[in-house]
């Protein structure tokens, strides 16, 4: 999971991870299976939770991010052998949920092969309802992103 | 894989594939995964192109069905034992495209825990770009949808 | 995961859990890949040991069951769609570590595809060591294996 | 799957590849769910079977390798992040089938993890039977794993 160096597709992601497809990734059709996509977003999401000082809550008990939705358009079938270069950037923060855009990029093919979009809730496990993103958080993400971030534009 | 009782909330889906929950299936959280959710759809989905006649065009090789989006809306954490029923349901049908619908229900909760949308796409294998759909395939799904299938009001 | 009427083939096994075979359990080869064998290996052995009063120490802190080794011979390629009956038995248990034996039975082809065997060992998370297999846990297996049991006399 | 410097636990094996550990290999336990370490195997597997000329063989028609069976000796708990070197080295080759050895190092634990074995057959799939490793194959074994290779001394 070391960083990589990006190609430009990648240059407003915040958060990048280097994994290798594995010949089991695959499925009957000879390619990479639509499921694998949505374990590798979440491999970026884990990192870009840990990197902007989420990892603490995230214990599944307490208070902590949870996904609300997520999607993937497919945009390019990959095979094994390859690596892919997954990403994970902010896009949008609200009172208690921020948005997340994925993209997924074939080093073989040099070219981007799949792109998502995740919800992640603030939630309260005890009270079982959405909480207020904490502002040392929301701080840590604003530096993650960096000053042209694309989160940073849309922050409320 | 066997049809299961259907509850009201499954009613308008023409396809329903009832799945015991493994323990593995869980995560750190002590919940099912969030990408076990996409293995499922995938299992609904075929089942539904396999009754529609698809199957045969199911080889990755010609001309078939593939994947080019899906989404999944998170609603109830799932946990082990369980099982769940999930539907697909085609919802609209394009010239050489389909909106399929689908709901996840757990039996122990009895109350709906996801809800996703996919868009399957006619695929030329050999010309790497979408084709019509079969006239054959459209009656079938007809078919399955039924004279109130959600299918029905939005073909084109 | 309901009980399933068992083959003859599995008459002398303790829990026998059913299973669907899923689409993506399949790999390139058109075969459900060996490494799912393992998942239905584990969700049998968790009802094993939820069945045998061990699931209140499976919590993965202070004491309980952890896995030590586990093998698989393969005898059948397995395709979708199918169902399999798998199994777990305890066939010897020691001070601190209990022998389980495994089959998978293919409903469709009405034969045995594949036998596993595992290693579970009782082990103190606290003192990261093996500690003894409790007098009500043995009393439990042993209800379990019932009087032709192949743990039974097999106990020391 | 690059290349990674090979601790000396790892000198004898004439594959080694590094693989990220993902959040999502994880279990409710908080460790590395057992039956990753296969996908893991298999991932170093088909590596070594690509080197030694084997992959042109593997389509799953005609005539190829299959797994007939695969063990894993648990060490110790891996945990996410980390990064695993996974081996694969062929101790014995027989009439039709080798004896494949392999480890799991942590990185991050600079300590072996689990131990495996396994023993692939190469067979006809038309025939449904074993059939003769063939010779060029078998010196591209031999080179692989080198005059001091472990798989050297044990050629029959």
């Amino acid at each position: 999971m070391s960083e990589h160096p990006s190609p430009p597709e990648l240059a407003s992601q915040a958060v990048v991870v280097s994994l290798p497809i594995q010949w089991g990734d695959q499925d009957l059709f000879g390619h990479v299976n639509g499921v694998v996509y949505f374990r590798w977003f979440e491999t970026a999401r884990v990192e870009y939770l840990n990197r902007s000082g989420l990892s603490h809550l995230m214990s599944g008990e307490g208070r902590g991010p949870i996904l609300a939705s997520i999607k993937c358009d497919y945009r390019r079938q990959l095979k094994h052998p390859d690596t892919v270069l997954v990403s994970a950037s902010v896009r949008e923060i609200g009172r208690s949920s921020m948005k997340m855009h994925h993209l997924i990029y074939s080093v073989s093919q040099q070219a981007l092969a799949a792109e998502g979009e995740s919800t992640v809730v603030m939630f309260d496990y005890h009270a079982q309802r959405p909480t207020r993103v904490p502002d040392d958080i929301r701080q840590q993400i604003e530096r993650l992103e960096g000053p042209s971030g694309t989160a940073r534009k849309n922050y409320r």
